[in-house]
């Protein structure tokens, strides 16, 4: 297997955008991430689309070929991946595979979804089909039940505390606030997010990502061709992608998500690094409690201490170890589909030194972690600068 | 790129079934194929299902990892690809890939779809979402009007009758007659096929393929693993997936498939074989014409001689080139998600030597051509005796 590169990368801007459609958001993307790359469409040898639910949100299937013609790939193999909010994390995974395996030389790798043209409550009902529709999904639970659950078996387990999950909110709202693409960029206090509206107990409005709208791109190519294109590429170290049963009732412990843990074991065993030398991380925070989940199951914390972690600010900006500074799915916004490339755009950007007032001061190696349903995927990758 | 062998197939029979559900479907096809193999699940690397919409036809997304641990598989990559009715092919294709290129050892790809509970119209509805649902789609044609559009130029460009199409109704029904896992095992004369209830002109009930439900599922390894799990293995000697542009309207001539007759010549070249030495061949008839033209985009006949050639029996199964003896997607059954890898199953019992009364003389190397849409994904395998 052969190093990769990612030297390109784009996004649209996260948030509701009725006057726009899916295709038109995918296909900025990828025309940001070919510009960034110095790469003609016409030099794409594969298209790898992320997407969840398309066909649900906005009535179009066969995505991959709808979009890459679009933008301007011919004859090309163009596949859609869906492994729910971990769709284009797998596309991620797919095409570095592809790449490092010598099967071809230029790859784009697009997410996409365009959520709110639905109402919230069919939104939700969307959303649930990345559970078990026949058991949990017939019982009602929703996508914030189930991580109300997993949050309130946390706090039981480990002591957590309801202002361990708002200072997650707080955070990562602080960082959207910076990110001129994030989906909500409103600085909320600790007591605001202590009274925020409930949606599933303990979790309130501020516990829970966007339903957005967006599209993200990167361009990838073998390491030793990368400085033909850009010298400003990021080295892709590792990627692993893992899976786990659907249903959250099936699990034994579910303050803990074995397929996180195992894609970072995996990932961290192939890059030849450790959890202390992860120096930023895009985490899933599809809620708030999923990103304490997941600086546990990833070791950047012992178990249980992840509320603490991220009370002591040890994750800011300025913190021990910064995750999520992009704003996470909480404020950056979370168009399912997108969120997977879109995370592998924001670390790239760090590993470049490139975000602005959200620059962290240690930019070597980055990791993103991206989650499908209630750990049923989950996709883990680990990037280096140049 | 190493050689590869599929070692198992695994089948359920194609049909109505409201008494199954989808991952009960899937599970039952991909325990055949491993049994097939005297493969354990817990020897399977990675594995790549091919399903059209199973969230819009039963509600139930993030279907890779929920079949994948239900088979047994535990922490791997699960992987859902979608690229329309060729979604198994790209799954197949993608996981041939990476066994060639040496990233895994042991791989199962299945399909499935789960088609009859819902009503024909909100059926066409879904599959109209594999075209641009905002132009044609928007117009009101459904996936018979485009081919019926694409029937009406081929008579007019090149004298294609309508007995022609029935003829091709006429051999695939004669064939699935034979198969046991066939959905509708019904012989038709001539004289009942033109005499079909109309569906769009010149299309009638028979020349449309049929709504199902079901799954195949393949293990595939490298070849020179192949001997050790199941003497009776294929060859895969090639896959190749195109793309185009899915709205009808947008293609230059619509009496031929540019992503077919790509995916062909690929093919061929790779295989190092030509369309004369091809001995066997199942092609996407989603309707009788496609069979038709996708005989003339694969080079079997000269341009606008499709509809001659099978109604001259040199379809057969005792004609020149034998297409469809499994019955087609006209009586097999056309379960969307679980057609690209059903081909090759059928495909790999003619090349073992068993399909029985449908065995067909000469059975070295055989190929099948699976669509997406109305032509904007192609992929097309070709395969070979052991």
């Amino acid at each position: 297997m052969r190093s990769v590169a990612v030297i390109g990368i784009g996004k649209t801007a996260f948030g509701a955008f009725p006057d726009r459609d899916l295709r038109s958001l995918a296909v900025e993307a990828i025309q940001h991430a070919l510009s960034d790359a110095n790469v003609k469409p016409g030099s794409v040898e594969a298209f790898y689309l992320g997407n969840f639910a398309g066909p649900s949100f906005v009535g179009q299937n066969h995505l991959a070929p709808y979009i890459g013609t679009a933008a301007g790939f011919e004859s090309i193999p163009c596949t859609r991946f869906e492994d729910a909010c971990a769709s284009s994390g797998s596309a991620f995974f797919h095409a570095w595979q592809s790449v490092a395996a010598e099967i071809y030389d230029v790859v784009v790798v697009a997410g996409v979804e365009k959520m709110t043209s639905q109402s919230t409550p069919r939104v939700t009902e969307i959303l649930a089909g990345a559970g078990d529709m026949s058991g949990e999904g017939r019982a009602g639970a929703t996508f914030p039940a189930l991580f109300a659950m997993i949050a309130r078996r946390h706090m039981y387990q480990y002591g957590t505390t309801r202002e361990q999950l708002a200072a997650v909110a707080v955070k990562n709202h602080a960082n959207g606030a910076k990110n001129p693409l994030a989906h909500m960029r409103k600085v909320i206090t600790l007591e605001q997010a202590l009274a925020g509206k409930p949606i599933a107990e303990p979790l309130t409005v501020y516990d829970c990502s966007l339903i957005s709208d967006g599209a993200a791109a990167v361009v990838i190519v073998p390491l030793e061709h990368a400085a033909r294109y850009n010298s400003r590429f990021a080295r892709v170290l590792t990627v692993a992608q893992t899976s786990d049963r659907v249903a959250l009732d099936s699990k034994k412990d579910i303050t803990l998500f074995p397929a996180v843990k195992a894609a970072g074991q995996k990932a961290y065993a192939m890059a030849g690094v450790g959890p202390h030398d992860i120096e930023v991380a895009e985490l899933h925070d599809c809620f708030t409690i999923a990103e304490i989940v997941a600086s546990e199951d990833l070791g950047f914390v012992v178990k249980g201490e992840g509320g603490k972690f991220a009370e002591a600010g040890c994750s800011a900006i300025n913190g021990r170890l910064p995750i999520n500074t992009s704003g996470g799915l909480k404020s950056k916004g979370h168009p399912v589909g997108a969120t997977g490339v879109g995370q592998i755009c924001d670390i790239v950007m760090q590993l470049r030194g490139d975000a602005g007032e959200r620059q962290v001061a240690r930019h070597r190696i980055g990791l993103t972690e991206n989650l499908g349903g209630s750990g049923a995927t989950c996709v883990v990758s680990i990037l280096a600068a140049a």
